[in-house]
């Protein structure tokens, strides 16, 4: 954690590049962690990068390659060999061995499979290609420690060392019968304090959480957040231990998930970064701007089907980005609070009484804001029926924009389609709209234009 | 994973208490997850929920009460004595117990903290209670394994073993010198593998990432998250070790500061779930109503002040919602990158660079906005004038509500204050006023009147 990127360091690092001082950059890097470098590279030119990670020996570059951005890495890998992309394939555990293959274009992907050494490793990495990135075998890597249940502790011990070197963390040492199914497992700490003699059979502990290799991500990260797990075994359809998923891989998926729903929220499709490019972040946001353009275009139109209430009714032509703000923002809190309930999987009970709350909620926030608008109008404006009418039509405007806020996220989801894209514009821009139609319908109601 | 928390099961329960049938209940909860047994407390009434926690022994329901809703635990609390709530706290460890502790009133807490019966467990409550609960000295747990560099991995084993006892989850063996002081750390794997006559000192790994008691909690959630750590060492002002802290309770720092960022964002304080009473929702989304209220309001008088142009440009008012909308859009997604960069560590570079590339993007997004805007008034108005005039100011409402979205949470950070809250309706809100008064002005500019 001593070790700060300064623009001095990088400075210093792009002239030793230069120069060519090999020795001087390997040991710079001396036992500098991996994230750290890839920070360096990060900030480095494309070449400057390739440089470094032809220069550090493999084991430390393939963590590196994991760690710096997807661009950085699509970049130094156009550069470099299919024989080189193998070589730090090797050094990677499978589960991310396979996100970086993944990754290549379709015809390199073959080419550095090829390359790959080890056989064994290879076979396991077309196996976990086969999933999906949003399932659990997606996530799991297939370095797990397991032991057979009729072995005796000294031969799980002596297996376990073998197998351990593979493994860079062992959580639990899984327990598996002569057909390969999951049968239980042991703890390191269990084992440490066992006699040599036992079997297994007769230690290891039968009930252990698990999730199918088909079960999705987000799934899996509430499982093991709920049992507070490390590590989680994964099972086929027949109950055949294929890999295990590790609570670091989980916290990425819980964040990339939180992140998503903000971007969404906020009107922002793609996984982008405050340092992305003007392009990458114009795609991101410019299509979300337009929804709203059209948003504010038919809001317009409405308000056209009411201009000849615009000479006696000047009013309340100025209360509508008011009503239209309101009508937003109660869409916004609605829809938010619906889908961070569905991402936790805290939504109980049926749709109906979810509505109905959500309207009791309206109410009350409406009727406080309602009094408090129609007394600010009547004092100002001096016209009651003015104030009334505005007033009325915020209180309903307020309940729709609630009801609709509820219902488009619990339609979506039941859909299957990720409910957090309701929170954004698309609310905002849809209840601008109701809000302003509403608005307009129920003043011509009561003021009669 | 078995257990399913069904209606039936729920009826069940709530018979078989009411009817006192102990066995069969105690039963129904053998070997069932402590987060399965939370959930259904959480769903039973509270004295029901209370019945359970004094039937099953301690050792499972402390575990409980820790996943139950707060909300439950409070209850349930106010209904048990000191010395039950005190067999609970003995039950956990000491980061959940202080944890646990800390919600209880003051009074409550010292006739709790008497009741304990191991003095030493209870001093190292009082010692964590000391501590910010968003520090590292919050988040720690006293419970870890430690060795002294001095003994050898004979005497290594024998010791922990004793330790380990008291330690859930052992992750790491940290190494300490004769003054308490971290030197490095051991991992079970090598000390499985090393030969029980070696010395600490020769086999420990010395380079070990630590936190300071007092860095803040998202620090410690970075930290882990980029080096990738299961478990992190906790060291005082002197570098004397004085816990640990376990990824499980980073993924919780993670959830929530993910979650609250989200709730801010759409004008939603407080920590509130779907579930909660309609006055805690009333709470946490009123103020934020009330705000854009007040804004709507400064919008309407500000179009008071250009009322005399209405007679000659209605349209000009049709398209106050599109101006108010866009400036909002803008202004939420100019924020929200730049928040999620600073809760992720991400953002770089001097302020003004970061104001300069706001600016760019926006004037590429409002670029083509204002262009199909012109087109489209004037085809549909045939007044090219008027079309120019809303265009123009569109492009600029779009880049001041650009700049206003970046600079308000970079200002607000550099202040201490959470950034986040920037994101939500405050933003929308000041938006929509300027871009008003923006859109107005540039528009008397072009058409004058």
């Amino acid at each position: 954690m001593a070790f700060d990127i300064t623009k001095e360091l990088l400075e210093n690092v792009s002239e030793l590049i230069s120069n060519q001082k090999d020795t001087a950059l390997s040991e710079l890097f001396l036992d500098v962690h991996h994230a750290d470098i890839a920070e360096v590279l990060d900030d480095l030119s494309f070449d400057e990068a390739v440089y470094i990670i032809r220069l550090l020996d493999s084991e430390t570059t393939a963590e590196v390659l994991l760690d710096v951005d997807d661009e950085v890495r699509e970049k130094i890998f156009e550069q470099l060999t299919a024989k080189e992309i193998a070589s730090e394939i090797d050094e990677l555990d499978t589960d991310d061995a396979a996100d970086v293959i993944a990754e290549l274009p379709e015809e390199r992907k073959q080419e550095v499979m090829q390359e790959i050494d080890d056989e064994e490793h290879a076979k396991e990495i077309v196996e976990l290609l086969r999933y999906d990135e949003n399932s659990a075998g997606g996530l799991m890597a297939k370095e797990l420690v397991k032991v057979n249940e009729n072995w005796t502790v000294l031969r799980c011990v002596k297996e376990m060392r073998a197998q351990a070197e593979e493994v860079t963390r062992v959580h639990s040492i899984y327990v598996i019968d002569d057909g390969g199914k999951l049968k239980g497992r042991l703890s390191l700490k269990d084992l440490l304090m066992a006699s040599t003699r036992s079997k297994i059979a007769d230690v290891y502990i039968p009930n252990v959480d698990f999730v199918n290799v088909n079960d999705a991500a987000e799934d899996v990260a509430n499982v093991m957040r709920k049992y507070d797990l490390e590590a989680i075994p994964v099972v086929d359809e027949l109950g055949v231990l294929v890999g295990r998923i590790t609570i670091d891989d989980i916290v990425e998926v819980i964040k990339e998930e939180a992140d998503k729903d903000y971007q969404l929220a906020a009107g922002i499709t793609q996984d982008v970064e405050a340092d992305d490019s003007i392009l990458v972040l114009t795609k991101a946001r410019l299509p979300w701007l337009f929804l709203g353009l059209v948003g504010g275009l038919s809001a317009a139109s409405i308000m056209g089907l009411f201009e000849g209430a615009m000479a006696k009714n000047a009013v309340l032509f100025m209360f509508t980005p008011l009503i239209a703000a309101m009508a937003g923002n109660v869409g916004v809190q609605s829809s938010a609070i619906i889908v961070q309930g569905l991402a936790n999987d805290g939504i109980k009970g049926s749709i109906l009484k979810r509505l109905l709350k959500e309207i009791s909620l309206a109410m009350v926030n409406g009727f406080f804001l309602a009094i408090f608008l129609f007394i600010f109008i009547w004092i100002t404006k001096e016209n009651i029926k003015l104030a009334f009418a505005i007033s009325v039509s915020l209180f309903s405007v307020i309940i729709i924009a609630g009801l609709i806020g509820t219902s488009i996220p619990l339609f979506l989801n039941k859909r299957g389609i990720d409910p957090a894209i309701a929170t954004g514009p698309f609310i905002t821009t849809s209840n601008d709209i109701f809000g302003i139609l509403i608005y307009f319908s129920i003043a011509k109601l009561i003021i009669g234009f």
